[in-house]
């Protein structure tokens, strides 16, 4: 069949096999199928969509364009976690310590921050030392030794979700479920984990904008797993505003030390949606019946340092300095040259708060990559004094900015403020987490 | 604004300004916008469509994409005709030159074959001598002497519709209403007439399957042509089965120069449509005050042989030998190896035929191109002896093939008894003309 021919179907809204998916994808990989005509299929699927079937196949496909991982030679179910991409969200930072810390096997690639949202890989290498890329055999050492690992992708992961993304970026292409879910899991399934957890955010930060979106996504993600041989399950999450209080790097991993030391409230929403997660993690691995079993389990290792522990083992493991695991000493990664208060511009309730642009305030100030080939500093971002629902007062900053270069930094106070609605009466609290999709 | 955010609006249904799609075809022609993101433009617009103001705007941009032509300093309005493509359709070598004999100035430029339609240039070429390619100065003389000139695309004329046509053949989207309207009106008023007769066909053999969307597409060009300041009108009429009893190179000019020495019936489909087409030319021309007056002058122009004569003077003027403008000489372009009867398999009466497929079939005996590097058989193709409604014997052929290289012989007389449909009742009769499109 002619790629045309392919493309006409689809634009038909007619169900695609697997030899025509064949042929398009990895011809495309292979250089055979031409940009252009990749476009007008992209283009039409945002308009068809794609059966469970088609996207299963398309993930499949996606998925063996290059290597995989295979971690079958390590013992027991190995759990991967992944979010949908978040602002202040360092969940894996103390949820896959804390799974380890169980007895669960985290065995993990992980990506870099993308736009307004952060990535665990930025965050890991503000410690010194850290060496985020690791080949494939020294990860399953580590996973091996330790039960642990979060490195960068190895090898030729999924070329054709590289080709495809780069695509999708510059034809408007982006935001189609079935191609934001067979993005996603080809590359958790090609990473080889046996269970994942999915975090799929919503709201003014997230991909998803309303719950409805953020459910198809999970529910069809789960399906793919499902579909391919994969234990999958979903948590739909807030991101209407930070998750936790702390954006940026350096300061993101001290929040996560906070709380694996015990320093922050178990209510606070960051501790909440990690222990949500973890007992997920843990009831896939079969090693606990419910969810409060789960979190209970969790929390011991929170409580006994186990988590922390963890953690240190793992930044050594990595190659950095595992001293820094410390509540005390990480707060030498996050010197500035200037700390700015920022204070709100009338009294009232906060009313709401747009996470992407607290997001890309705190990539002005260098925490973040508005181009591939920006540089990071670890050690700037902000911390938030409010949450959505407190009470702000003009006296009392409601965020502090974390500035070594000031170029942005005017722009960045402006965005922080924009990103505020103050009301005079107390909104209706929000809900952390909206559903669990299993399937 | 950026090109992704054109794709965007466009994805997103909202109508784009003058400034975006200049940015957008301009930016393609000059080679700064890649064919992928047009690609996904053009897929985005079978799905959204665009409104008249943006086609209108469109067709604006890509006409002047290149050179124009300026028919200004000749004498009245000069008027054009253009049909959407058809199966045995030699309107333009009927028509033309009875409307100049009545006084009109036509001034047309026209376009090869394409796939299974027929093309004027291919049938004129077809005449010992004849040259279409002549420059801008020697048309205008042409015309200026004889009221008649017919030949090829001259100069840079819509370089943007080349472009774009190309993307749209193999990203299947060719059938998209507004970009087949700017693509043809972009041509037609590029090419410079005041006023242009649409002839838009409506059937198997033809890129309108309904007659709904034939009058989408007419009128759409009708609002484009008064919208840019030209007078137009558009007749849709039928291409379920081929207009002439001709199919083929020198078998259509056969066919017309027969039209005009008045040996065919004026009831026939090919005069009929014929006569309505210049009658809709002479009044945008002014020269006649109703369609009845517009058909009974050119009707007179057929009698007394004057048509005949303007299209010897064309014929002549192009290089070519007038003599060959004569019923009997012109039998001898139509001399080939071996004439092969076809005979149908059963009794009864032709309830329907396929035009496209019979197009096909001549392209097979090598009257057409599948390719554009393919070269013409001027003598070869064939001649329907039955029409829908006619009865059928399985003793009495209902079509002779001319042939000359029979390698795909036995597949066109295959194709051409798919093409009907037998019927053992007589079927209610078809129109021929569906209606005419003034606004």
């Amino acid at each position: 069949m002619r790629i045309v021919d392919i493309i006409e179907k689809k634009r038909d809204g007619e169900e695609l096999n697997r030899e025509q998916i064949e042929t398009l994808i990895l011809g495309y990989v292979k250089g055979q199928v031409p940009d252009y005509q990749v476009a007008a299929f992209l283009m039409a699927v945002v308009f068809r969509g794609m059966t469970d079937r088609e996207t299963a196949i398309l993930t499949d496909v996606m998925m063996h364009s290059g290597d995989t991982v295979d971690l079958s030679s390590l013992p027991g179910i190995k759990v991967d976690k992944h979010s949908t991409g978040g602002v202040g969200d360092t969940t894996t930072l103390i949820v896959a310590p804390l799974v380890a810390a169980c007895g669960g096997t985290v065995a993990k690639m992980s990506g870099r921050g993308l736009g307004h949202t952060g990535g665990t890989l930025d965050k890991l290498e503000s410690i010194p030392g850290v060496n985020i890329e690791q080949p494939l055999d020294r990860f399953m050492d580590i996973v091996r030794r330790i039960n642990l690992a979060v490195i960068g992708q190895s090898g030729n992961l999924v070329p054709a979700d590289k080709k495809l993304y780069a695509m999708r970026d510059v034809t408007a292409t982006i935001g189609s479920t079935p191609l934001i879910a067979s993005s996603i899991m080809s590359k958790k399934l090609a990473a080889g984990a046996d269970a994942i957890v999915l975090d799929v955010k919503v709201g003014s930060g997230a991909f998803m904008h309303t719950v409805e979106d953020a459910k198809k996504l999970a529910s069809l993600m789960v399906r793919i797993g499902d579909h391919l041989g994969r234990r999958c399950e979903a948590i739909i999450t807030d991101m209407n505003q930070p998750l936790g209080l702390a954006v940026g790097n350096a300061l993101e991993v001290q929040e996560a030390v906070n709380v694996l030391s015990g320093l922050v409230p178990e209510e606070e929403p960051l501790v909440q949606v990690s222990l949500l997660l973890g007992a997920h993690m843990l009831l896939l691995c079969n090693l606990v019946s419910t969810e409060e079993e789960g979190k209970e389990k969790l929390l011991q290792a929170l409580r006994s340092g186990a988590g922390l522990e963890k953690l240190r083992q793992m930044i050594a493991a990595l190659g950095g300095d595992p001293a820094y695991i410390d509540a005390e000493r990480i707060k030498e990664l996050c010197r500035v040259r200037r700390l700015v208060e920022v204070y709100p511009l009338q009294d009232g309730f906060l009313a709401g708060l747009e996470a992407e642009k607290i997001g890309i305030a705190s990539q002005m100030l260098g925490a973040g990559r508005a181009k591939k080939e920006d540089t990071i500093d670890p050690a700037v971002g902000l911390i938030m004094h409010r949450r959505v629902g407190d009470r702000l007062s003009i006296g009392e900053p409601f965020c502090t900015l974390y500035v070594n270069d000031e170029t942005h930094l005017e722009e960045a106070v402006a965005l922080l403020h924009e990103s505020m609605t103050i009301s005079s009466e107390k909104p209706a609290p929000a809900p952390l987490v909206y559903a669990i999709v299993k399937e």
